[in-house]
């Protein structure tokens, strides 16, 4: 049994969730709130510089030059492509970029991309892998749901999201992670597949709070003092 | 100026929040519900085993042999002499160690350890300083703050962890922590400053969000449906 | 002063031994024996994969979106470019890519891309930044050294060697990386400055035995009994 | 057929070479030349104080607290016990502390420490316990046939350092470091043993290397003009 097919089964209901929050619903009927949109857009671009950085610690850890050339091409997707999508988006809403990655990471953010780099740098490349597997799969778990529905991908305000995230470009990409991920994780003794299984599963919790962050366009739960302080690390 | 100087003034009204959330205020009163303080207790026990982690860290990163020893020192003393206090708390209450260890991460707990871990490790052995320095000067500060109190660490319930962390020795310890995050931002740029600052106002809300967490005896926000998939990491 | 400044006068004198090597200077009358040349492909080839994990490791640790997106292209380039470039040489002498990435690296190209990957793994990405600078900038002082000579770059087995290094897009990423040098060290204090000068002098000790150990086909000093031990890794 | 027994057919040749080698054998019949020792006492000195980061390391790294407690156990080991062996010969030696602190790292010293200080930041804990095994274990290996001599612990010069290396607490340490990395890398894919392996064969190549170096009073292999320019990093 693979390692995808060890995990399927745990994570497909957790996934299945986000299938059922009014955010992804939103997107789906089209219906989304754009204020609410434009909150996941900007903190999932701030995310998102975060997340390329587990690409290239993937590339500093990987065992050969092939999967060091395999990181290096993700990493270059989402800091080029994946992200001229977002640059598009925010053209199209008027935000400046540079506001963009002046706002503060909201709380999720903070705590999402923090866990996903810890486990990154403290383990070896597989723990890299794993704390990717989620965000870019279940992303398309989302996306070839959505696009089910008649002309899903033509409605006006976010048919090109579930484009993105259900054409066969980006499945490739999925495909690529999934196969990654199960080479690293071949012939693993079962305590160290508990804890790349532990990776996917925490990070399909986070995945469903930001998902609910955006819904409720949430910064941080502390009290008002809190946040005049902070500048934008 | 040094770099605690500078940064008093910023932190003191954040941790002036803390003196006025009914946990901290139950611990000055002795009035705090057992049961949340229980819930304190196993979320700081699994805490304190990664924030032992940083001072591992800090000590890998040592910029000489008598830093190391220092951080050497500090591990021994989380691990040993801090945790030791939690073991005895734990007797009392009749909690096994076993449960407490194999007990998840609650939500904040996770995130604020992979937040300290995170910047740890990315960074130099001050950001590892500025990582810790919140946790070991905020109790202190609360700790002395409940002392004044007349008979406050002679009361029943919680006047020994009161006197803990408001004792002699622990001022030693957080005063030698001062010292050494001073020495190590000395000089250094303002655009580095900001960031060693960001990293002590970050773990000001995590601390903020970790009494909370305690008070309202909370693991994850995430569906039910989460909490049964995860195993121990 | 800037950093590059502040270095120069105490590396030039280091570099410049470098053009008295015999190594070097058989690259710039074209006299250099094809085997001695070939020792250095494959050692230099293998160093590549090891260095381009440094660039990886900048973009991990990169303040700003900005000098990640540099940092990844400059991996792009070492991964892709300059590694091409090595790929014909391997053609032309009729060495397989395979056998070359199975050959063990020699003692001085596995302390010399340790060392690098230690202390950038180890600090902040100033440290990255010194770790890489003297190989790129040397190289170029040695390719401009020896493009002086009438007729150097057409020479018929080295000119093409030494147009890579002389030529002015090389020139461009040489000063792009001292640049980025000099801002990340921009304002840091004495002591912080000293370790980075002594991360830019101890690779400049590493780059002469670099040449060294090519110039005397040399793998490891160790009794043969080791040579049959070690696998490729 | 666990780790340790695994590799011990292949490390055990490389070093019988150790005992073969003209310092070692110094030390086993006491003649050796006592500026020999001096230079292997100051560059082991230092060696250590990187190798105790490797400790540290394993600290940060480690699945669970019983482990971190280990490692904690071993990194005060190093810095206080083994240490304190060392700062005793340069008393006799009238050595000061400050200049062998103050004294560089010899090419090997710094090679050797380089390795090990990446390959266990790069990857698991696994790879911190590889990297720390063959010092350790090749110690004893070396004390245990030198003590087989009549008297040989009690010769005037070098009796004390088989003693150190000979005796039952040195084993246990050892046997515990076998046991913990037997534990680390039981039922791993045959792919991780032998890059495991690769850490245990390449750090038996650097303890040649080590008392080579001793034996040589080898500080760089590099020209004069370099050894003025370094500072102590």
């Amino acid at each position: 049994m693979t390692f995808s097919e060890r995990i399927w089964p745990k994570v497909e209901p957790l996934w299945a969730t986000y299938l059922d929050h009014p955010f992804v619903k939103g997107l789906g009927d089209d219906s989304l709130d754009p204020k609410k949109f434009q909150h996941w857009l900007i903190q999932d671009y701030n995310y998102l510089i975060e997340y390329a950085r587990l690409f290239a610690i993937g590339a500093a850890k990987a065992p050969n030059l092939k999967i060091m050339q395999t990181f290096t091409d993700l990493l270059y997707g989402v800091l080029f492509d994946e992200m001229d999508g977002h640059r598009e988006y925010a053209k199209e809403y008027g935000l400046s970029l540079e506001n963009i990655e002046n706002t503060e990471n909201a709380e999720v953010t903070t705590a999402y991309t923090s866990y996903m780099l810890n486990v990154s740098q403290a383990g070896n490349v597989e723990n890299v892998m794993a704390a990717i597997l989620t965000c870019v799969w279940s992303y398309y778990y989302i996306g070839h749901e959505l696009a089910k529905k008649e002309d899903a991908t033509s409605q006006p305000h976010y048919g090109s999201w579930i484009e993105t995230y259900s054409n066969d470009d980006y499945k490739e990409l999925v495909d690529q992670s999934i196969t990654l991920m199960d080479e690293l994780a071949a012939g693993k003794p079962e305590r160290e597949l508990e804890q790349l299984e532990d990776i996917v599963i925490t990070t399909s919790r986070y995945e469903y709070l930001f998902w609910d962050m955006a819904w409720n366009q949430e910064n941080w739960r502390t009290p008002d003092s809190f946040s005049h302080s902070s500048t934008s690390y």
